[in-house]
């Protein structure tokens, strides 16, 4: 016999494999949808079919829109086009955005080169970023990549790509982060944030 | 403009006022199952449409099931009826059933008495507590109530209630858990621990 029914279990299952999710916060989960039916079950239940029918990636710079291009893509009138900002996923485009200064195009890469997952060029938009920089008369390219290894390598790989285009390739600046305590930053960071110093 | 397109936006919204979950962990959730529709998304919008569907509250124990009557309430030939246990909600139940240990019936309170909350005895579902007793001939109330306040507030209520009936009523044991270190137990716990020794 089930200790709770079957299709609550499953569900409870299938909420475990989610990210961030666990068999414990998952049955919590949905309890909780389950409790309040009305007022949280069914209003998800809906935005989750809209979303499931709707959601797609922009042609463009490979962002998720509810649209064939998305409405960074298609806004053209406050949107510079001369700047493109290469970043590894839709997550990072999402969080540049919140920072909310930047204001031209950006451009998903779909990843970064690893060697260890077997990542080339090939399996990355590189392609259709050298095409887009083509058309849409950028002048410069901005990598917002990761700090990390696959990160750089990537960066390094894209800014030799980008070498006969002519355009301007810039990084994200490395130093110490907002509200960061030197005691607790990492040595590379450090050495890092010293080698960028800036006169004051 | 918006950053991400609207109906994106209002799911993840929906999501980050889930219990456990953020606008970062719901975003992270959401692009999870934008981007694997067909593995993710809609084989969890089908359990969540089985479920809101079929899920109701068991007519008897007050578990949630997919029948008026739950498969614990329905399973008398494996499952005692002369022991019920008195737990506060439906999550502790199911915790009960991990256990594993126990084999008779349920009754799920709906709460605990609280001042503070304004929940009083006729907010709990304590008169079909009495008439279930009556019904199934039940030896034994095992109050599985939490060691808190409020927990043992209602664990002494119940027990009065049900002086008049007749019936056995215990609560589970307080001591140490299992893994438990004495350096890390409150002084409660071992008070508790010591008044309830056993000889070894």
């Amino acid at each position: 016999m089930d200790r709770a029914p079957n299709d609550i279990e499953a569900l409870i299952a299938q909420m475990a494999r989610l990210p961030g999710l666990g068999p414990r916060s998952a049955r919590r989960l949905v309890l909780h949808l389950i409790q309040r039916r009305d007022q949280s079950m069914r209003p998800l239940l809906a935005a989750l079919d809209r979303v499931t029918q709707t959601a797609q990636t922009c042609s463009q710079c490979g962002n998720i829109s509810t649209a064939p291009d998305c409405a960074i893509c298609t806004d053209g009138d406050r949107r510079a086009t001369a700047e493109i900002c290469v970043v590894e996923d839709v997550a990072d485009l999402w969080a540049m955005e919140r920072g909310g200064v930047f204001k031209g195009q950006y451009h998903v890469l779909g990843g970064t080169l690893s060697a260890l997952d077997a990542i080339g060029p090939e399996d990355l938009r590189i392609p259709e970023l050298v095409a887009r920089i083509q058309n849409m008369g950028t002048r410069e390219v901005i990598l917002a990549l990761g700090a990390t290894v696959d990160g750089q390598t990537t960066a390094h790989y894209i800014a030799d790509a980008l070498g006969s285009t002519g355009v301007a390739v810039t990084a994200l600046a490395q130093g110490v982060p907002m509200g960061g305590e030197l005691d607790y930053l990492d040595d590379g960071t450090i050495g890092a944030a010293l080698r960028a110093r800036k006169s004051f």
